[in-house]
C-alpha cells in the first residue's frame, strides 16, 4: 500500500464524506447509508479506490476505529441510566442472540438447499448476529429518541461482540477449522475476561489521572491506554493461555468506568471534557472512513455470483432471525412492552464485527478447505462456502444499516409519538 | 505489517511517550531527545520494536503527522509577527541554506577523502540542510522564548523543505538518478506552486466555511483538505506536467491563510477552536510517534559501520556548515544583532524531512547503482555511497534534535536575559 495512494484516499473520503453528510441533513436521510453507496460507487463501481486496496485499509480502519467509537460511546453512557435497563440488556445479549443465531443459520442452509444441521449456515448466523455500536451510537447521539431505548440497544451491541466471536469460533471448531478449546471456559474468558481486564484498566488510568498531572498528555495516555487493552486481550493473553480476551469488550468497560468516576471529580473537568472531545472528533473521522471504506471494499465479481442468496439471508435475517429472537427474549417476565419490542427488533444494524469476521472466516477456509470434513464439503465445496458466507454477510451488513439507520427516527415517532 | 502488532506498538509508543515526557519534566529536559532515545532503545538495542516495521510505519507517521503539525503550526502563525521577520527568513532560507548544503557537503567529501567536488557529498549537504518544524514547533509553543525570534526560526523551517527537496532532486540528477528537468522551472514549481496552491485551497475553505454550516464535519473537511492539497501536489500536479508542488509548502501556507483570515470572523470562532485544539492535540500524538519511530527505524548494522564518519559529518553540519550560513546571510544589511545570529546558527533542528529523503535516496542508490557513473563510483562504491550518506543523515538528525532542542531555551536565558 503507497503511502501517496493512502493520503490520496483520506482526502477524497473525508472531503467528500463532510458534503455527503452535509446532503444527508438537507435531505434529512442519515449519512451511514449514504457513506456505504458512496464507497460502493467509488470502489467496485467506478474503480477510483480499489477494492484490493480499500480491504487492505478497512482492516485498519476497521479495528482502530472501532477501539475509538467504543471508547467515547461507552465513556459517555451514564451508568445510572444502564442501571435501568440492564435486565433487557442481558436478554438481548443471551437469548436473543442465540435465537438470531440460529434462525439466521437455518434460513441459510434453506435457501442454499443444503442440510438443517450443516454448520455452515451456522457459521453465517454466528458471524452477523452481533450488532454495532459504530451505527448505534453515532445514531442516537445526534437524535432525540428515549435515552432508555438508546442506551439499551448501545449497550446490547456493545456487549453482544464477544458472544458473536466465541459462537464463530465454537462452529470453525466443528468445522475442523479452529483448535477445539473448551467452548464454555472460551466465552468466560472472551467476556468476564473482558469485563476484569476493562475495570482493571480504568482503575489503573483514574489512580494514574488523580495522582499526577497530565497536562495535554491526558490523551495520548488514555488512547494509548486502550490500544494496550485490546492488544493484551487480543495477543498477550492468547500467547500466554490458549484463550483470548474481547479486547473491544474491555475498551468498552473501561470508557463506562471512566465515564461514570472521573466526572466526580470536578476540580480535573477540563481534562475529562478534552478527553471527550477528541474521541467525539477522532470517532466522526473514522466513522466516514469505516462505511465509505467497506462499500469500496465488496468486490464485484463475488457480489454479482452470490448476490440474489445473499439478499434472501439478508432479509431472512433482519426481518425474522432477529425479530423471533428479540420477541422471545423480551417476553420473558419483566416482559417488554410491544412497542419496544417492535422497536428493538427492528434496530439491530449488523456492522464492523461481522465485516472482520467474515473476511477471517473467508481466509481460513480459503487456506485450509482440505481441513474441513467430507460430510460438509459434499453439499458445498469450500470455496462456495467462503464466497456465499463473505457474500451473505456484505448484504446483510449494507441492508440492516441502509434500512435501519434510515428508519431509527421515523420509526421511533411512529411507534411512541 | 500486522494489524495487531501495529496496536501493540501504538500502545507502547503513547502510554510510554506520556510517562517520558512527564519525566522530562520533572528533571527540565525537553521531551524530543528522550523520545528519541528511546525509539533507539527500544528499537534497534532490545528488538521490542523491530526496526523493518518501525520504518514502514515511519513513513506513515512522519508524512501524515508532518502534514497535521504544519497546519496546526501555521494556522497559530500570526501574519502581523511573521511581516517584521519575512527579511531575515528570506535570507535564511536562500543564502543560509545554500551555504549550508555547500559546506555541509565540502566537509563530507574531506572526511570521506574523495575529490572536493564529488556531488556525494554535496547529496548529502543537500538532504540535511532543511531544518525541521516538527521538532520547533513543539519547543516554541512551550517556552517563553521571544516570539519575533521563534517566529523566525519555525518560518524558515517551513518555508525550507521545498528547497531542500529541489536540491536533492538537481544533485540525484547530476548523479543520473533522476529525471533532468529543468531546475528553475522545478524550483519554481516546488515553492512558488506551493504558495499558490496554499492560498486557493485556503481561499476555498474560506469560502465554503462562511457559506456552509458543516458543524461538528468542519474537522474532516480541514484535515481532508489538507490531505488534498498535499496529494495534488505531490501525485495529481506531477502526473500531469512532469514538476512536483510542495505540498508540505500547501499545507503550511494553506494553514497560515486561515489562521490570519477565519478568526476575523467571531460568530463562528466555536469551530476555529475546535479546529485548533483538535490539531494540537493530533500533533502531539504525531510527535510521539515520530520521534519514537525514528529512533527505533536505525539499523544497528550500518550505524556501527559508518558512525564514526557520520559523527564528524554531523559535528562540520552543526557547528560549521549551518553557523556559516546563517551568520553570511544575517550580515547582510539589516544586518541582525551578534546574538540572533549565534542562537540562529545554533538552532537549526533537522528531522522529518531530511529523514524522509535520505530514506528515499538510500532506496534509489540500491536500486539504480548502475546509473551512477564511473567517475563518481571509481572514488566510492554504490552501497558505500548509500550506507554512508543514510547513517551521516541519521546522526545529524539525532545530533541537532538532541543537542538543540536541549539547548534552546537554556541558550536563549544566556544570550537573551
Amino acid at each position: 500500500m503507497e503511502l501517496t495512494t493512502t493520503i490520496g484516499y483520506l482526502a477524497l473520503l473525508l472531503i467528500s464524506g463532510t458534503f455527503i453528510a452535509k446532503v444527508g441533513e438537507k435531505l434529512g436521510i442519515p449519512d451511514i447509508p449514504l457513506f456505504l453507496i458512496f464507497g460502493l460507487i467509488v470502489g467496485p463501481l467506478l474503480n477510483i479506490v480499489s477494492p484490493h486496496y480499500a480491504q487492505d485499509i478497512f482492516e485498519y480502519v476497521a479495528n482502530l476505529g472501532l477501539i475509538v467509537i467504543l471508547l467515547g460511546g461507552a465513556f459517555e453512557m451514564r451508568w445510572i441510566v444502564l442501571k435501568r435497563v440492564l435486565k433487557t440488556v442481558l436478554k438481548l445479549d443471551t437469548i436473543a442472540l442465540v435465537v438470531t443465531m440460529l434462525v439466521s443459520g437455518i434460513i441459510y442452509n434453506v435457501v442454499l438447499k443444503i442440510p438443517f444441521f450443516s454448520p455452515v449456515g451456522y457459521l453465517y448466523g454466528a458471524i452477523t448476529c452481533a450488532t454495532d455500536p459504530a451505527t448505534l451510537m453515532p445514531i442516537f447521539s445526534k437524535s432525540d429518541i428515549d435515552p432508555k431505548l438508546a442506551i439499551t440497544l448501545e449497550a446490547e451491541s456493545v456487549f453482544n461482540d464477544p458472544l458473536g466471536i466465541v459462537f464463530t469460533t465454537i462452529i470453525l471448531t466443528s468445522m475442523g477449522l479452529a483448535r477445539s478449546l473448551n467452548p464454555v471456559v472460551s466465552f468466560l474468558s472472551l467476556a468476564l475476561g473482558g469485563i476484569i481486564l476493562g475495570i482493571l484498566g480504568g482503575k489503573i488510568f483514574e489512580k494514574l489521572f488523580l495522582k499526577y498531572d497530565f497536562k495535554e498528555y491526558i490523551i495520548p495516555l488514555f488512547i494509548g491506554l486502550a490500544f494496550f487493552l485490546w492488544y493484551f486481550g487480543d495477543k498477550i493473553f492468547p500467547s500466554l493461555t490458549g484463550y483470548q480476551i474481547s479486547g473491544f469488550m474491555a475498551v468498552a468497560i473501561m470508557g463506562l468506568y471512566l465515564g461514570n468516576t472521573l466526572t466526580k471529580y470536578h476540580h480535573k473537568s477540563r481534562y475529562i471534557e478534552s478527553i471527550m472531545r477528541f474521541c467525539e472528533e477522532l470517532s466522526l473521522i473514522f466513522r466516514i472512513l469505516i462505511f465509505i471504506f467497506l462499500g469500496a471494499s465488496i468486490s464485484l465479481v463475488i457480489l454479482e455470483k452470490y448476490w440474489v442468496f445473499g439478499l434472501l439471508c439478508a432479509l431472512g435475517s433482519i426481518f425474522i432471525a432477529r425479530p423471533l429472537g428479540v420477541f422471545l427474549a423480551t417476553s420473558i417476565p419483566p416482559a417488554s412492552p410491544l412497542k419496544e419490542k417492535i422497536y428493538f427488533a427492528l434496530e439491530g444494524p449488523r456492522g464492523v464485527v461481522p465485516a472482520a469476521l467474515s473476511a477471517t472466516v473467508y481466509n481460513i477456509i480459503e487456506n485450509h478447505s482440505h481441513s474441513i470434513p467430507a460430510t460438509i464439503v459434499k453439499h458445498l465445496p469450500p470455496q462456495e462456502i467462503a464466497g456465499s458466507i463473505l457474500v451473505a454477510t456484505f448484504i446483510t451488513i449494507l441492508l440492516s444499516v441502509i434500512l435501519e439507520a434510515s428508519w431509527a427516527e421515523p420509526l421511533y415517532k411512529k411507534l411512541f409519538k
